[in-house]
């Protein structure tokens, strides 16, 4: 029988910090199955007491508490929340503040929604850029903006150049561009001649053969571009260039966006733009 | 005097949640002045060591103790980080999963990575998808695909269409086109032809006009686009045709990206396909 249990995300704001903390925790919990609920911009004490009674009447339907994870900066209405105590309530702001106010020796603003506003014009204007960046100078559609680039991924067609693109784009301020590499770069020895003035710049992906041919049919069904053959003659032929030129890469089969990202901040020695 | 203080977010895989967290906790102390350092993949005993040595020698330069936020699934791990005790250590999973664990009865599976990684093909394939319908439906480049849109953003050029609908994309699998709100839709009385269709999936953003004309200016200086006075008319005639057209919109101008995603989510009531 599979366990199953409601998880709420509760927050004065978006949530997402709520979101990103109780993730990475129940996801440590394989056996149950989590239904999850975000409920964001609870920043009164009557929102707060409404979520209280929805929490009550959940635990009494179910037979258990539902859990909550909270970044509620007001303790007035994280008390609120917590009022009827038919729940599990972990609040982040609560657990941790309390030990950065002693470190520090002075008392934290207590004000919502720091934590994703907008800190200043320069960052949003850095993160749009990257972002615009990144958007125009995808899949290889032009090349002539490489000199403002901080990095050009690299590698077949479909291994993941795309998402990890924008990612670094919209989180890291990073202005990355991308490049396929194409069955027409194989047959030489060298590297495309667009690139060869940014060798410095470039980051490789790589991905399964059998990962591919999943991926690329989907798009383009029974095509000899979405066959195994071609996924292996490609992936060989895009390593072999990768390892002659000497250009870093990674494997995407099993990373997430996130992981492909930060893992190229991490081994390429990227400066992010943005915290 | 500013205060400064070293801060580390340190992970046994991407650091990305140490950094979410430990960022919205950071933000509550405005007046310091916080370096951060990311240190990803502490994933042994000897690497957690060397972070050890590296945070004692900081403690020793700089005569106060760096702030450590951590993730670190495995406890002998996170013990070998701390051992210098030469450093604030707030680790989020030991804080949290132990009441996590008493609650369900069982035991964590202190695995590391299982936050960011690929939970199942189908969720990346979500994802993926959800970035290319994004990418190939901006600025109203094609809208032939709109009937397989979740939503559509308009507003005028330069409110911030862009980046939240690859937010959206990228962090909760939801297909958003968006279309340009431009001065020749303004004349008529109705909502453009392309639009009609889709009137439910629309909702608008909005900005100031000072900070249009700011953004603007950096794309196109001392252009009538990028004028005061256009930015105004612009933005009086998207608002005007919004309200007549009952659709709901939000003023982007204070919100950062992540708050106009998930302000959008909750006011439209759109269903995320990604947690």
């Amino acid at each position: 029988m599979t366990h199953r249990r409601k998880v709420f995300f509760v927050s004065d704001r978006t949530g997402i910090t709520a979101e990103v903390l109780g993730h990475s925790l129940i996801t440590q919990f394989e056996d149950i199955d989590f239904q999850r609920t975000t409920l964001p911009f609870i920043d009164t004490i009557e929102k707060a007491q409404a979520v209280a009674q929805q929490l009550g009447d959940i635990c009494m339907q179910e037979g258990h508490r539902p859990v909550v994870f909270s970044t509620m900066v007001d303790s007035q209405i994280r008390n609120a929340l917590r009022q009827r105590n038919n729940a599990l309530h972990l609040d982040f702001f609560e657990k941790f503040i309390d030990p950065l106010e002693q470190e520090f020796g002075m008392q934290s603003s207590h004000t919502m929604g720091k934590s994703h506003a907008i800190d200043d014009n320069d960052d949003y204007k850095t993160r749009i850029d990257a972002v615009n960046f990144t958007m125009a100078n995808d899949d290889g559609g032009q090349t002539k903006y490489y000199e403002e680039a901080d990095v050009i991924l690299v590698g077949v067609s479909r291994s993941g150049k795309t998402p990890t693109c924008l990612y670094l784009a919209l989180h890291y301020g990073i202005r990355a561009a991308n490049y396929p590499l194409v069955p027409e770069d194989f047959g030489s020895m060298t590297l495309p001649s667009v690139l060869q003035p940014y060798r410095n710049k470039l980051y490789g992906l790589t991905i399964r053969a059998d990962r591919l041919q999943q991926i690329r049919n989907e798009r383009k069904p029974d095509s000899k571009y979405a066959s195994l053959d071609n996924c292996r003659f490609e992936i060989a032929e895009a390593e072999a260039l990768m390892r002659r030129e000497r250009i870093s890469f990674q494997d995407a089969t099993h990373k997430s966006v996130e992981e492909l990202a930060s893992t190229l901040i991490h081994t390429a020695g990227l400066t992010r733009r943005l915290f």
